[in-house]
């Protein structure tokens, strides 16, 4: 353990610094998982989850982290051999695509060069192509965790309507949800992906599917092999105010506490509040003459930042310097990115003046690992933040 | 919620009470899930799993319930079509076997009347028979949670080894685990399956494997599709402190909290404790002139204690009355027990006086209730108790 | 540390059982006294205060133990010399007496047999014989936490008006407030001397003096010498929601959340449980063969119950049994009585159940401890609470 | 309450931010205090706390503020009319020179213009001219909270000895201790007061006086009244672990962990860790073009800076932007300084980042609340800190 004052900095892009009101509500004693205190819970957190998606259908809840998620999603609505379209944008789109595979699907791969979003031009032209209509998904990561590329899901949606196919549409919101702008109902997406360690502001351990008519109907028809991942019982127990199997219950009262703090704050306001500090967050970066990963204006993350280094320099190195001289943990390159990125994670519960402190460290654990770059970067966030906050 | 002074006596057979020190460890800050401290936790909380399943080999923690953990027990070492053998001791070896079907097993299942453990003498007949060695596992729930019947998993696999059969044993101790006496290594056990609510005293949302050489070479050709469950990965990134997907952390930090309070009581003396509180309760019911659901003495549940009431009289109005007069959960009967029997759970953090007062509230409440029974159970109980403590 | 299963049995006569929601109130943040935040927490707190003594003017909060507020009250209304009334009602009412003598006044002490309450009587005699007014104040504890024996407030008011004499009425209230009936305004009361960590659920560290409108006049004239304990700078600056000194900022959280619970369950059912459960100990300890320390059963305690042993017993050796073998804590016969009594606290956070555990852990005491009881009292306990649950 | 994300910024110079660590502490179940477990818990306090103050004599701990403390030290060691010399370094030197006046002291106060630590050398003239000895003791404030500035405490200590006057030696280190180097047996104080909610990382709610031989012999004969103060019966039930009167349990649980943070980091490395702290902010304030209300470089506080303003500019009104539009908490001026300063608490639980974003905090507000400064105040910070790390 880091011994020195003071919190620790946890800014990876999630989990995400749990406020103290989340960790105080989740110590409360657990409860019989059948008894009446426990129905009202649950109800009370479905409702307040469903603005969260924006969705007024059904939001399933798992005890599991988000890759659970993922695999609930494709379980629950295709069948063995039935082909998925999905586009390489980061580390975790090429996990979920893997994980596609090893559930029997077949994986069409949009390649992509991990600084851009999904390209719903591309999207269309392969949906055109499948004249049959074999694809039955189109997967896509709304915020990619790995690179801090945000998809444009309307345009994903419209690239579906414009050539009429029938896919379903699935998004993993993982590290979005909560904290960048998302419609499920409105921008028609069949089944958002959700994790309750980022946006949500909870520890990781649970998860969830919100679910539009149309894939409840691709539901009754799909083949793989399913069982606790199974929409069916839990939308059913739902009903009552339970659960199939017992539920994660100080979780819940954590995600209650959670989801009211999100409605005291607005989610409008919540989602400027990410925007804000991603760009005073950018604003650093290009202070310090660094480049963001992020190649497209339109695709900026509002949830991190990845910092791409100059040849030659090991993020991963910048990172321990970090981490040992100023007690702050920031993300990782990952897969094809490790040694040449760090991230920065801007997410959740966190205010302008963290921000600051977290790009001090920033420069300061630069400068300090020898990486080259003009002094300026915190300033310039400042500079930022003081003019929205006139 | 009930107002009213006082603590909520949680006596349903889990989740259990969780101790304050646990609740407490569970508040800390959540921490970057791929740091130093994190490999540390890991580490540590897998060094102090071992001891508690008696397993040397490895324990896969799931964030998950413990459906889950049954889930993962067949599809890591199972292939579509196998056959599995099953003992119906209650509701949850039927949840059970119901959940191999829906993954795609052949499931034969060996009739019982839910007040008695698996049959190890029914089972080598079975295994017997199937000379050709189809039966590819053998699957038996040690604390059947539903009825308190504990089935004899020694016996059980010294059947499998009268007969020479080399199918797997699986054993789901999800309300024994920590709580009753049981040894994964020792008693030649394949798959355990456990939860964190239990006997470990956490919240759920944790569960487990704990994994023989046998199961694990059985992985490697197992054709279950499988993703979240695979043991692999979680293996092989556990050997570093890290894990393939984002961990439970919190609970993680209670699970530690946990197991350290299990290694300060000793594990004997939570086996004896159990057995205490057990007996202690058995001596109130018999007084009480009611008749406990377990029918052979072997086999009595040190976790919890099913009360089987006179006809004519509904276990849930009991329990109705109970909880709104005194503030105590109980179990309900489940599947065809529904309102004949009620369930005390007397496990996990839990003592004598706390057991008194269990017990009273059990009087009073099928006194209330109209439930014809002779006074005296309490003290009988207190009897019991007290010869214990010289 | 005791190493056992379960909760430890906090059964003294307080501290007592703090609630978890006042434990977790009391875990947030500490924030700026001075601030907007502070002064609505200081308004609420005292707002909710109010009813619970009964008391329309000021209360009073100190960053103390009882104690204190005990000082508190003499030095604010009194002058070096003058003459205090005070009865012997046991250890504590001789505590506040020599406190008394300590800080300059002259103490007359009507002498009392630790079973009985301040005698009105007698009071009024005095009174009577007091021509000149010399007495300025008569001190009465209205619960004697050492011997469970409740002064008779109104009567003692009733005393001094019978004779009209002007003295000031003091009442300690430390193991009465929130637990049996007490009403500052409508009974006539001067000073009121409250603490935290009885009948309000908190963890000691905060006391209280609920002030007449006679005593604030007093105060302006009471030439002992004060500064910590002074009204007047604490009074002045809660009007504006502040206090003068640093106050204790998390137990006022606590505090808070504790109002909320006696506002939730309602004080007369609060006062009416510690009847019962007050009502019911006595049913166990009768029927157990042995005596109450309170001799007049008007003036029994609903916070705490003193069990007289039998001669040849020492009552610290069954408190030490108890504590060794169940895990309880029970009060000691304190001054006097040392040895002779153990004090069973039954005030507080409590309820029917916890209480059976508590008398259960009482009675195995007893009997391993060679005390010669008669079995029966729990189930003589169990019988007063089903009726009063009908 | 505001609503926004991020957690609130104490920077207030006390309460200070106090650790998770330290709440968690707390809020664990209140224990008998007149049991065995508690006898351990004050002995392991009291243990910890000698080496905190340098001190080998006992430390008497109070469920008070650090107002009571002073009270404390007085009446403890002083009797009526006794004549003590105090040094006027601020507003709460002031408030202490009152108190004593209150208590019936003869106070001689040194007047100070609030910018410089007590002056050994009048002090050293003062003693001179007392040639009957009729002071009998000296009080400093060895950081002045509301300024900023430190005395020079072995100076003054120096001073005493010069003149061979045998006065006692009391010293406040309310907002010193733990965070500025101070030896209460090498500097040969007498008395040292000292509170909870500084340096200690803990809430307000307990303070505490260390006490010297020659202070314990003056506590035999001296003559104010005293009872709840008083240190005679403290330190005889502290020999057993115990206390006179209800002791603040839970406080002293954080208490305990609070001295366990501070021993893991080393008292030599927190002191540092303040020095930095506050160099790294004066770096800020001169860059700003600011002025540091302390005007002796021999005299800055590692607790504290206390900034002036402009004239023509109000810095409560710098504190209302920054607490509106950044969530942070300053110290108001106080007294004569009303207005004039606003105060940056850098002490207790606190780190290089937490500065950087609390400056930047100042720097915006500044700005927004139109103070002219120049920019550059968080580089000039981060320079000093990217250098102390290397």
């Amino acid at each position: 353990m880091h011994i020195t004052g003071g919190r620790h900095f946890l800014q990876i892009p999630g989990p995400t610094n749990v406020p103290d009101r989340v960790l105080r509500a989740m110590a409360a004693p657990t409860i019989d998982h059948r008894g009446p205190e426990f129905a009202e819970l649950t109800k009370a957190v479905l409702a307040a989850l469903g603005p969260v998606f924006g969705a007024r259908g059904p939001v399933v809840i798992y005890p599991s982290s988000g890759t659970g998620a993922w695999e609930a999603a494709l379980v629950n609505t295709l069948s063995p051999g039935d082909r998925v379209l999905m586009s390489e944008t980061g580390h975790f789109s090429t996990l979920w695509s893997e994980l596609a595979g090893r559930l029997g699907l077949q994986v069409e791969v949009i390649p992509g060069d991990w600084r851009h979003g999904a390209d719903p031009a591309e999207i269309a032209r392969r949906l055109t192509a499948d004249e049959r209509h074999e694809i039955k998904a189109v997967c896509v990561v709304h915020n990619e965790t790995s690179t801090g590329v945000t998809s444009r899901v309307p345009d994903v949606r419209a690239a579906l309507d414009s050539v009429g196919h029938p896919a379903l549409l699935l998004v993993d919101t993982i590290s979005s949800l909560a904290s960048i702008d998302y419609r499920h109902d409105e921008w028609g997406v069949d089944v958002t992906v959700a994790g309750s360690q980022k946006g949500l502001m909870l520890p990781p351990g649970l998860a969830f599917n919100a679910i539009s008519e149309k894939a409840l109907a691709a539901n009754r028809s799909a083949g793989l092999p399913r069982s606790y991942w199974d929409w069916g019982p839990i939308i059913a127990a739902n009903e009552r105010g339970f659960f199939p199997y017992t539920p994660g219950t100080n979780l819940l009262y954590g995600l209650r506490e959670a989801c009211a703090m999100l409605a005291e704050e607005g989610l409008p306001n919540v989602f400027a509040r990410h925007q804000r500090h991603a760009a005073a967050t950018r604003a650093a970066v290009r202070a310090w003459g660094l480049e963001v990963l992020c190649a497209d204006e339109r695709e900026h993350s509002g949830s991190l930042t990845a910092v791409l280094l100059p040849d030659g320099h090991d993020a991963d190195e910048v990172r321990r310097v970090i981490l040992e001289k100023f007690d702050m943990s920031l993300g990782a390159g990952l897969g094809k990115l490790t040694g040449k990125i760090f991230r920065i994670g801007h997410l959740g519960h966190f205010n302008d003046l963290t921000l600051v402190g977290t790009l001090g460290g920033v420069q300061m654990g630069l400068q300090l690992a020898g990486v080259p770059i003009k002094p300026g970067g915190v300033e310039a966030a400042l500079e930022h933040l003081r003019e929205e906050a006139q």
